[in-house]
């Protein structure tokens, strides 16, 4: 027998009251096994962090089930096969999967994909061409029914979700405008992603004064709403929504650190009544969605999107940071816009 | 020439704070001209009284103007042409048209339409057949995707929308529950309309009372939940929503009395950020709509829907108020909730 072998792991260790701290995770050693009949042994290289996971470290009801206290933290990854025990997959295969914020997994091979050798860097599959990538392009086109010369707004425009949506909508001849959470993300909104304007929000006090700008950038009104962030972006557009407009409800990160998933977040200026007003007499469509009941869906979008992004057409950012012992501080920095681009892990 | 002949309307007389009152209201007499070139005097027998004339009367941004301080109140009506300058329509033509809340209108021929023969009584036209069932209609068929073995929630049941979207949601195999605003109504709504289950809303003193017995009676959730009330049935309805449910924004007369149009109700337990969580984690899809941008899809309605009522296989009951002195007070009480099936004024 080899000697034991061991890989670093991140689990919950307590469930956080607003802003999660460090002391929320740790970052432990285990056992990495090897695979039984019909497993692999994956050598993770990067795994993802994304808004949602802050979701799962509460234990209230949301879309999937709570991270239980002790448990790994959930997290999309890619990796290349150390060991395999499954006919399909061979040793040195990069392969994506739903391993969590670890060094290592022992994992079924059914819950696995092998990743296109097309794809390069491979960490794609956790942004432009994974969950996020996916995640806009899917809201935008079953849901957003864009059409040339309409007017988008959407949040997080540098992220990985706001930055495909806005580059699909560019090139379906929509004007665009994206909010970031500061100047220089803004200028690269412009620069590298292309939309017409960008607003930094927090030069704005309220969603009043943010609902001005908004309407003097689209003086003929917004069409389409993604929405991502919730806050004072969310009460600063509704009132300026067309007539037929659409609002697609993919997240609200700003409001994930309070209550359950954002359940106990106030509004300075919009009522349920006013809202449940504006979508009567806008005739509005408000679709909620969540990417994961749609995976089925995921090879047409790797087909219509991976040609463009390898071209350059559709452009991305990586956010690294180096090191699972990192991981926990970036997630917080990520509720709280520091990352710039798609925040991903290197191991 | 002819004496001078008389009519009479209702115009506004002023803007109501919260419900109005009949001094918002004036009842005047008006001369009634013979008809241009191009125009019909119709003697108006039937005119219709609906909550969305509520916000007609605030001068606030809605889906339509106000009526403007001294003008006739608008309403869908119908009547006999008792003469006429167009050729296309003849004395004795029974005709449908906005002519307001009056007893005789002259008007342009191409603002009217002429009643089927098939059509009887022709104040179908302003219920079951007309603006109101077209709305039940089309909220239930574009938006609501009904699938056998679902479950609808309804309230105003035994109004002329509400009874219409239950007996087409029946007819399509989903489970019904209305929702009315006494135990008389709810006897009718089951008996006449046949409804699975009616609660009294007066019944629950709390939107958290009313959840707990929707959740009650709907054990399995609530799959398409129709908004024409707002209020607490809103409040309890939508935590009761599966997952993938449809919610019809078509009014909300609960609150028509607050602000303008409901702008300014408050909710008891419900924040805009939950109501917006349970958007995205329920996936829910959110459609607002106005009957009036649908028109040309009138006659698709009536070609399906007409032989079902002149079968009896829909059922329909109207309120009828005779003269127009009393339709003030019909429409104060109507959204008080005072009416019994579709309020309609003889004159």
């Amino acid at each position: 027998m080899s000697a034991k072998r061991y890989a670093r792991r991140v689990t919950l260790a307590s469930r956080p009251v607003g802003l999660p701290t460090v002391d929320n995770f740790l970052i432990e050693p285990f056992v990495v096994n090897s695979p039984l009949s019909g497993q692999v042994l994956v050598k993770v290289t990067h795994f993802s962090l994304d808004p949602y996971m802050r979701g799962r470290m509460d234990d209230a009801a949301s879309y999937a089930a709570p991270v239980k206290l002790g448990h790994i933290m959930e997290a999309g990854a890619v990796g290349r096969v150390e060991e395999s025990a499954s006919d399909g997959i061979e040793v040195g295969d990069w392969v994506y999967g739903r391993m969590g914020w670890t060094e290592a997994a022992v994992v079924d091979a059914s819950l696995i994909q092998k990743i296109p050798a097309s794809i390069e860097p491979k960490s794609l599959c956790l942004g432009a061409l994974g969950m996020p990538g996916f995640t806009g392009w899917w809201g935008l086109t079953q849901h957003g029914r864009p059409k040339a010369g309409e007017t988008l707004v959407v949040g997080a425009v540098t992220g990985p979700v706001g930055s495909m949506v806005v580059q699909l909508a560019r090139r379906l001849g929509l004007k665009t405008i994206g909010i970031a959470g500061s100047d220089e993300k803004c200028a690269l909104a412009v620069d590298k992603f292309g939309v017409d304007h960008c607003l930094n929000h927090k030069l704005f006090e309220s969603a009043n004064e943010m609902q001005s700008a908004i309407k003097t950038l689209a003086p003929k009104g917004v069409d389409i709403y993604f929405e991502n962030v919730g806050g004072k972006l969310f009460e600063a557009v509704v009132p300026e929504m067309n007539d037929f407009g659409r609002m697609i409800v993919c997240g609200m990160v700003s409001w994930y650190n309070e209550g359950a998933m954002g359940a106990d977040a106030r509004t300075d200026s919009m009522s349920v009544a006013n809202l449940w007003r504006m979508i009567l007499i806008k005739k509005l469509s408000v679709n909620g969605f969540i990417i994961s009941d749609h995976w089925s869906q995921l090879s047409k979008f790797v087909d219509d999107v991976e040609p463009l992004v390898a071209s350059g057409e559709i452009k991305y950012i990586e956010d690294v940071v180096m090191g699972i012992e990192n991981a926990p501080s970036a997630f917080i920095g990520l509720l709280q816009g520091h990352n710039f681009g798609k925040l991903v892990v290197k191991v």
